[in-house]
């Protein structure tokens, strides 16, 4: 291997090791704050479970308060679910939530329900989750009671990223296509969504 | 008061105290096996949640596992849920969901999904949880995909649950009735039994 391709090759690597260092801070950040009240959470204790110092955290990150930020967001997984009209919208809901799980191995709204078995004073999440995904949804719904349909329809979403989670990996809808999956599921979606 | 009232009084009490430590008892073991791995519980954590003596709890209900057996258990929560012919089922789950809730104070079903959060090597609370829903949902139900349609009917049944707890207590769902939640709920749920 010649010395240029052996710079590359090392620089590709100080990527990966990047890359893999702030996915796994990412990673430890999205579960300490799911899984503990926002005051207990620290950033040495994200920092000893993702393996890296506290000062790389902070100079990637910044402040705890911007790490919740960043690492807690709905927006994106709500810019792919609610990228289709009205009228085709559940069952894109349920193609795109199959699609996002695989994508990022692991669900994009599940973890608000996670919550719900801390009491946290904050309910920083629970705030986040109606703000981006429920009350979006009830903007985009005309007819009567858009908000409460808003309300259970992101119950269906959740619903089924938990069951195929609880049911995982021998479940039959581990081995169902998302063709299958839209068939069964999607017409209660597009009945709340159509408020008919 | 004469004496014959106040050792009533002091009987009543003294039940009135047992039961109250029983539910102390029953509520901090529910919380600590849904938050934590079965192998990190511990007695002694669950007494002193409770308020009680560990020794008080091995008295009342034997072993760690047969607590967690105690604990955790959906069957009444299922004998109350399917309750009702297929051709009335989906609008009695959203009711007897509804009023599952209330009578308790909390949701029945909810907490094998908090243990999503966990890396749990037994996963003792989702085998309990298939068996004892999903498994006899789906040996109630004809026609084709009766796993997939109970696992599907499990789910929505799960978000509901959470979608209520998630948008409390301001919620469009905090402050509808049961029987308009079951307007809109019922018929997806419906379709998944009927498998139509």
């Amino acid at each position: 291997m010649s010395s240029t391709d052996g710079s590359v090759a090392a620089t590709a690597d100080a990527q990966a090791g990047a890359e893999t260092g702030r996915e796994a801070i990412v990673r430890a950040a999205r579960r300490a704050f799911t899984l503990r009240p926002y005051a207990e959470v620290t950033m040495r204790g994200i920092a000893a479970a993702a393996g890296v110092s506290p000062s790389l955290i902070v100079k990637r990150f910044g402040s705890k308060e911007a790490l919740f930020n960043t690492v807690v967001d709905f927006r994106s997984a709500a810019d792919e679910l609610f990228a289709a009209p009205p009228s085709a919208l559940g069952r894109h809901l349920v193609l795109t939530m199959v699609e996002l799980r695989e994508r990022f191995r692991g669900d994009p709204l599940l973890r608000v329900v996670f919550s719900l078995g801390i009491e946290d004073e904050r309910t920083l999440l629970r705030a986040r989750f109606r703000e981006q995904v429920t009350d979006r949804l009830a903007a985009a719904l005309t007819g009567p009671d858009a908000q409460l349909r808003a309300e259970l329809i992101a119950g269906q979403l959740l619903g089924l990223g938990a069951t195929l989670s609880l049911h995982r990996p021998d479940g039959a809808g581990s081995h169902a296509t998302a063709e299958r999956l839209a068939d069964l599921y999607a017409p209660g979606l597009q009945r709340l969504i159509d408020g008919a």
